[in-house]
């Protein structure tokens, strides 16, 4: 059976102390002892998975229903003392070009951070380890979790940013090699997924900027550490809107580029019709039956003619040459 | 006949209690009766069915007409102690893939509300099951109907736009598929629909916010309640952009995979114009009258011929087959 | 001779009063008794003809210099006492599917109203009769008039919309239907419409925004009539946004049926040039003059020669039209 | 050698008085004589002639670079006591469809006013000449001459957007006379030179939009003049965009007829193809060199085959005529 | 090895003083000196070399971070006592027309100022030397550093403008000029740097915005210095927007020459393709073997086809060059 509660620890003074026993327990123990938080991390809990949690710290049902429900838009929501935090984590697969989108709920109380993960991207392991061996950031308590989880979600989305643009690289690449492969599907399908980061990144600006203008009272300690991360959003921001820019330019300069190939088809087509035609029409002069054409009863009527033929079509060519048509 | 008043029941403690009698009657009732509300709903009244009621809550002239008139914008207005708030109601129809907008009117008041019905869409017989069975929220009064109905509406919206979806991946397969229909009439009626579905949920967004940011004293209770509705429906809003902007590009791929086509086409055709066109020129010499045509003469000049024109042609099908013309 | 001043009366307790005599005294009057106001109505006058009406309500010359020019933005100013509205009247010709623009100025004082029309389209005699129907509506003085006269304009927005609607209907239909006139300079006719509709309507927004948040003094007592004004202003609003992108649309599906329309004729085309090239090349083999070519020998080599030609085309034909390209 | 002082002058209850003898002078006289303020007109002064100016008015460094040299946006900025405001002022070239752009600089003090001239455009004439004739605007003081500069530039602003207007109108004639010149070059451009306009005309909105609100204690009395010229300003501003959307509606319209053009001519050609290829197909089969053909040697076989091809030749015209190939 | 700190200095009352010994020592004489500030200069320190200044100036963490990685956004940020503003630097390179993105990172503290510099452009040389010479400028402290270092970056941008510019006409020069090469990827490669560029430039606008607005005390005395950097920047800003457009309407343009090039080869092809057809469909005619074609007998018969022929070419030929085909 596919665990819930993935981990669960108490931290006091920037230390981790495992939790035995029940989560009322930790939660009990941590109320009791105001300078530590309880960090509760739970994997796709359904509604009565969650329900112990729920109660335990007394949150709303429509927070509740957040927690058991995906596919919902990046947000900061106040639930009286609990703060819910919703943000949606990307992950980019090699295989197929394609960029997995997941999400995580950070619940945020006085004294303690309940981390609810959803689908495939799992940031949360790192983000433990990170805030282990650094006492110094925890010691500002339950937020630095929230801070952590943004910080490292973010600096993915840096990573799939550039991964988007490895994409498109390769696209200019294959757009302006002569001879290469139809970009329209990949194009096509690029900018869906540049759309989707979209969705993904954009609506976690204003909530980070919430934060960084000090709005909410839970994260005043580590607003500067929210503000570089909402420098890196900003930045991450602006390349998936390049990125859109960059993908239609990528696609009319490709159309212009058919459009030239297609003209330069025509005109090499064209010429070497021409060049055939000649020799077509001067057979069909001397295959014509009258009686009297002195040419048909010289000696070197036929030689002369294919001589012709031949002059001919060879200024053609070179003239058709000269002009680039050929 | 069409009944106008299609329910009416007074709400009382979370339960409900049938009306006996007339609107008026109801309307004292409540009036008296501090801690319940009375709930009438109309379907497409016409200016003299709803007279009644417009004495009853003595309603500004102007929102009276407001409710016998279809096709106005969402909005949200105050009239003296009555809240009015329009709402666009969507429906897809399977067979077409056409969205059908209609409409509701609630009137709220602080111990009345009456929806009026205009067009298909009919959210509010789910509606009120709903309530019902959650006297916990029926306890917020007449508030917890506006939610209700706004919650059923921008759900549907979703339900609509996940459709809208599935219309849109369509038309992406039919026009990646080789050999496939045409689209661009299926792309610009579906474009039609994405701007129609636009103009009804894009103004609800402000009416949301004025009231989650606490504008509305009626809904005071329920805020929280309605801010989940207003994050449904900016993620309805987001998508709803998305697809605009996946239509565009929908298209611009048509163009440019029409123009592929055409090359593609052209070069096949004048390659195998090219084939014919050898023996053709060949044949046209040995068609010429010359006297001094010494191959005319030799007994295996025919075949030779033929041959030769076989060569020519197999060489140069194997060239251009080569090179992708063919 | 062209009468400058249309109409005059005064309007006390909402019933109307015709002037005898000079507009002079008419300002008298209506000064002494406070509960009344008189309206003046006036048809393009020139300086010399405005300078009695400008020196009566000694308005600023900037003022009076609006009030004889036409082609001004939509727009609301205030002179000391005097507010002044400058509004656009829109009609639509139905020969010729254009939108003609008329301008009507609205001075506004404490205890007069003056109207200067200007061009084709004329609401004001509508509007005064409405008036004059509506003493409910006259008894909030003067702004009655202007809320009327905006009313009536903007409602003449939606009518001209509605046309607009018909005729994009009516260029979707060519668009899509095959065989159709093009349609090119019929679109970039209609978007310059769409434009100048917008040039019309768009700076009114700001305008009546200012009366409904109450920042209009004069306007106090009729805000809510404003506020309906307003909507519908946005409402026509929303539909010529959504007219010029529905225009851009059509014009991108006619490119990219053009080009659908393109590669047919061409497959077509080269579909035929094939089935005609093969009896061209055999008949030029059978022409060729070699000695020795058995089947010119033959008793039945022509209809045999014939035969081959017609079960060659008719496989093609065949072929070709199993494959789409005929 | 040309003149740096274009003309000097003070100007007191209305009327112009010229000064003898030096700038410093009519600055001390100015001073002195608190009802009249000295306008001092120059032309492209360089660093050391502007000298004199920047001691006498002790202006900011920055001010004095500002005035020598050209290429900066419209703005308006405080120095201590001195308002400067930066204008651009374009000129429609008749010969070459151009526009150009010069520049004015106005240094606005309580006691003067100095205009800087650099480049063609010279609306500084006309504006003194109108002032001397208006004592009831000069009363105002030298904020009088700063309103009569940015009157006239926007004035003209109305004069190069009416010109630009006609080529536009003038390019979509030509664009949908069958035809008629290639325009794309035009187009384009055009589409420079509006961008260049709006350049130009659009970050003076926010300057006069400062003053109209009230933020310039200069500009208190001229504040509803300013309303206006901001008033002719926004419909230029309207103009311009519009302008700029019809540019791209008139290229894409340009776009789609070359398409349906092209498609026009390769129908007709093929059609003329389909035509002469009958009789040439026909001439090949009675080329044929078979001994048995019995229409050889009919009497009327030669007039009979002339007849089929006219024949063959008449109904294929008439069949490609009626289905609009021809 | 490579030196990482690169010049440093104390500034005191407007003149340069060297340091001797260690950047301790120089701290301690600014700290004791109320009058005068230290500038150093890093060139790319790693954190080791950035560890001293650091602990000297009791940097926030972060801070040191953002010193020694390099791509970040522009920006201003404050940490306790010290400013930190990020800058992008611009360097056009000739040879390849590409943009090279170098990073400058200001530390601004009441009485020391480090720049630190990443990447190739190095502006910081020549400004050092203009200050040095403008002891009226030093005067204000380190704030004018920070002045002269965005002064001369921004300077830059508007260098790199306008070589954008003059790649701009060199291709539109390209697109209008008949026979040229293509310009697509010529195009597509100058969006992207026009989008680099407008990555570099556009966060810096809010930035000095909030600087000009007095928001930040260190730069009180010199806001009007930096008034003139933002009024450059803004001007930069609209000059890369006027090339994104431009660079999009000269892609549209070259698509559509190319469509009147395709469609200008089409004609001439098939106008000569017309010329040949008829002698040689006039060849194959007589080329028929009936026995009774009376003109092979005549003995002028030959001649005379030919004369047809050539008469018909001249003809055709003429028609088609006044038609504009040939």
């Amino acid at each position: 059976m596919r665990p819930v509660i993935v981990d669960k620890a108490i931290y006091a003074d920037g230390t981790r102390r495992d939790i035995d026993g029940d989560i009322s327990d930790a939660f009990d123990l941590a109320r009791e002892d105001g300078d530590c938080f309880v960090w509760i991390g739970l994997f796709e809990p359904n509604v009565d998975e969650f329900e112990l949690v729920k109660d335990e710290l007394q949150l709303h049902p429509l927070a509740a229903e957040d927690a058991v429900t995906a596919h919902q838009r990046p947000k900061l929501e106040r639930y009286d003392d609990t703060l819910l935090v919703v943000l949606k984590t990307l992950s980019y697969i090699d295989e197929t070009s394609d960029i997995e989108v997941g999400e995580i709920m950070v619940f945020l109380g006085p004294d303690y951070v309940v981390t609810v993960r959803h689908g495939s991207g799992n940031p949360l392991g790192p983000v433990r380890e990170r805030l282990e061996e650094s006492p110094e950031l925890l010691k500002h308590g339950a937020t630095a979790v929230l801070y952590a989880v943004c910080d490292e979600i973010v600096d993915h989305y840096g990573i799939v940013a550039h991964e988007v643009e490895i994409d498109i690289i390769q696209l200019e690449k294959a757009v302006f090699d002569p001879g290469a492969r139809d970009v329209t599907e990949a194009v096509h399908s690029l900018k869906r997924e540049v759309l989707e980061f979209r969705t993904a990144e954009d609506p976690l600006v204003p909530v980070l900027q919430e934060i960084t203008r000090g709005r909410i009272a839970e994260c005043g300690s580590t607003r500067e550490y929210f503000r570089d991360v909402l420098d890196h959003l900003l930045r991450v921001d602006e390349q998936v809107d390049a990125h859109n820019e960059l993908l239609n330019s990528v696609l009319t300069a490709h159309l212009a580029l058919l459009g030239k190939q297609q003209n330069d088809d025509m005109r090499k087509i064209s010429a070497w019709a021409a060049i055939i035609a000649v020799p077509t029409a001067i057979a069909g002069i001397y295959g014509m039956n009258f009686e009297h054409m002195p040419e048909l009863k010289w000696k070197f009527g036929y030689p002369l003619a294919i001589g012709v033929m031949l002059v001919i079509c060879t200024l053609l060519f070179r003239r058709l040459r000269r002009s680039g048509w050929l």
